[in-house]
């Protein structure tokens, strides 16, 4: 049903085209290195799936999801070596409960929109008849697993994510409502719509999981990740809680103030 | 998100406790040979999935599912000459659209239940919201796939499975409603609360996918299946349409009249 | 161990960049039709792995392999809607024996050479020890499998494919060995350096499992395929037997003469 | 090929008819709390696969193996629910390097014997094929994968493990030699005929692998594990090194001294 605060890593790229193992595979902190040794997160245990939506030619993007530890799986390697893309997301996934699918992997996709996430949301097994109930029939057609995850991003898509971010953010918050009896809700998510990388952190109460932008990578491109990736770039800053943030290759912004109080 | 008519092959047994294997891999026409050259279904391909709800000291069933080909797996075959048991349910899937995920493999298992089902829904797209909001909560949260053929199972524990089988399923069947325009409701299932095997076979047109009860087998068991097991009992009948029938050691008998007019 | 003759199904390109879906997925009789309805294969079941190889800038190509049925995988379609390519031989596996593993799954890669097969050395048993026994060191010790087919595949790499393929093959054949009692040796093959496409039919009795090579396709390109791929181009003829076949976008020529007796 | 040393987690037991469950989930330190926390090896990640065998009626033991890891795989849960044995081996395995499959997996089985390894020989590359060579052709076809362990299990098997287990052990060792400079060899591996579970523990350098010996269980069996299983003996020895511990419900000895210097 869920993968626990902090138990995922993310990383996203946008820029000139590069091999996707540039940002997964190489750094000498790359993803795949940060599922095995993560150095900030609880557990240092990645090992329940991972997934890459990638972005070419076409308007959707493509995707990538697998069941298997990420470090197994040769596929990944050969893939990340030799597709290459001028905006990609990537996420690696960890759960201690429930059962391990594809369609529970992230990223989640929707017509041009690639969506990851990595937090919880502890009482949404109280709230999911409701959020499922409020989705238009094509996004309630659309979704295909069980996750909080896949919940908030097809509520963004049904509270107008296209025409304004912060507002569907904003809306879609509002949905969730306030958190229950079993923890805070946290939230930190990666999304794109294949022009824009987008970035958005949120906890209820204690730290959003960690997610950070970079400055201009050496290649001319910049990138989002749970963890800094040693050596591509010199400077890494938080992203900040509650503002939609909007990363292209020119830098990044805030969208319209405050998300959330 | 769903099997086409006539796709998937059933074989369900009761009687002294065998192992498995004496129903799903010797007979000269098992389960396993039917998932390669079934000879009464439309395509020969079984390849989408299998699994098997089997019954012991415990209330609830043990239940094994995997996506992979019945023929490639080892641990099934493993599992079939080791395991015995004195009620066990078998199905192999096939179907040639959506992803292939354990979540959505046969049979499917609710507390001391477990049920699974060759057929479809064709317009299931355009119910599915309203059967899956008529569920309670606790059948609600325990869905874990896509498939008509879990909301079958759930709608039919909502409906008072327990209780009375054949009123369950007449509710059931009033809730799915009249066929749509993309063809005939076809459903053939077998189902079990750990005592009784329960089978039913309703199509609005056409014929319902086959199923047989085997007369009294060598061992003194008795046997459903999707086609013959030869081999194992000199007389097979086909299951009749609209009513259901109730499988023990003892015999087979129909529940309370028609089901469905 | 070994997969049956005939039972495998293979499609290869050469030409201007294309989508790998162009021949994999979208023609009429593409290799995924191929592998639930094959017009031309003793059993209609391809459901026990699949693999591509393909070429880019790298000099080694990009391998994607697994063991699901490929009409079930989500990530197959993706890849080949995404990922363009110039050269890429495509595989689709049936094996009624043994255990599916990737590491059994054609093609197979070794430098920048990628191999895949469609046949049977009905006695590899009994010859598996000499020709294991015959690899040098580093051929010996890049196999991960237990196929005749790989085994072919690192042969020739041993008898000097890189320099000679047509001798290679005819010494490769000499190490093999005639026929022994278990029924002829069939050996239909697709291999490639990135530059060009090679193939190879031959039998020591009855035929060898089928092969076309296109005229130009609408594109300019040529392609190999184990069913001619029906609308991507006009003309199809059969690869002769005994002879490798050299496949450019140029044409398609004959090496030095009789592989074979 | 192969798995560092202290990366993998063993139990076993023998003694009255228990469900697995009883020593693979339920204990505070069951083998699947040590794939997650494992308090004594090198990293806390084992998520590369696992495995049981298990003996009932028949010679020829149970084998389950898949490569998920344990924690997401429901069928495991079930099984280990579901089926009692009086003895069985399970092992999780971690790898850091090439692929993972089936074949890998321990426990390997042959005949009535099962067999599963935590260690490495990190020379292995330069003696395989040697060791291969020397294997009868019986055992020679039988192997399936390409690990080190399973290489060990059937040299064991061929210098005549049915008949004196510690001679056996000896020549295995023999065949494999002084370490090689990539460090020491290590080998703790627990194998059993169905009626006795042995264990042994070997490093030419450092510590062997962990593995202990329960004292007499609640239910009157024994076990042995990688790590003491809270809560189901008062007492647990560690096993000794270089010899082998034959352990049965009346006790654990140790065969004829020494196996190795």
């Amino acid at each position: 049903m869920k993968a626990a605060t902090d138990m995922c890593r993310i990383a996203a790229y946008t820029g000139p085209e590069i091999p996707l193992e540039n940002i997964i595979v190489r750094p000498t902190h790359s993803l795949l290195a940060q599922s095995q040794h993560a150095n900030e997160a609880k557990l240092t245990v990645n090992g329940d799936g991972f997934g890459i939506s990638w972005y070419g030619a076409d308007t959707a993007p493509g995707l990538y999801r697998d069941v298997l530890p990420a470090w197994a799986d040769e596929n990944l390697t050969n893939l990340c070596r030799m597709v290459h893309s001028r905006l990609f997301i990537a996420h690696i996934r960890a759960s201690t409960v429930g059962e391990t699918s594809r369609a529970n992997c992230h990223p989640f996709k929707f017509g041009k929109w690639s969506f990851c996430h990595n937090g919880q949301i502890p009482h949404f097994r109280t709230i999911r008849r409701r959020m499922l109930a409020a989705l238009p029939d094509h996004l309630f057609e659309a979704m295909q697993g069980t996750t909080d995850s896949e919940m908030i991003f097809f509520t963004l898509l049904a509270n107008g994510l296209e025409a304004d971010p912060a507002a569907a953010m904003r809306a879609t918050l509002a949905q969730i409502g306030p958190a229950g009896d079993n923890g805070p809700i946290k939230i930190t998510c990666v999304f794109s719509d294949g022009e824009t990388l987008f970035a958005f952190r949120h906890a209820t109460a204690g730290n959003a999981p960690s997610l950070y932008a970079s400055g201009v990578l050496d290649n001319g491109g910049r990138s989002l990740a749970s963890e800094p990736l040693c050596g591509t770039a010199a400077r890494w800053s938080a992203i900040p809680t509650d503002t939609i943030c909007a990363m292209t290759v020119a830098g990044v912004k805030t969208l319209d103030g405050l998300v959330a109080a």
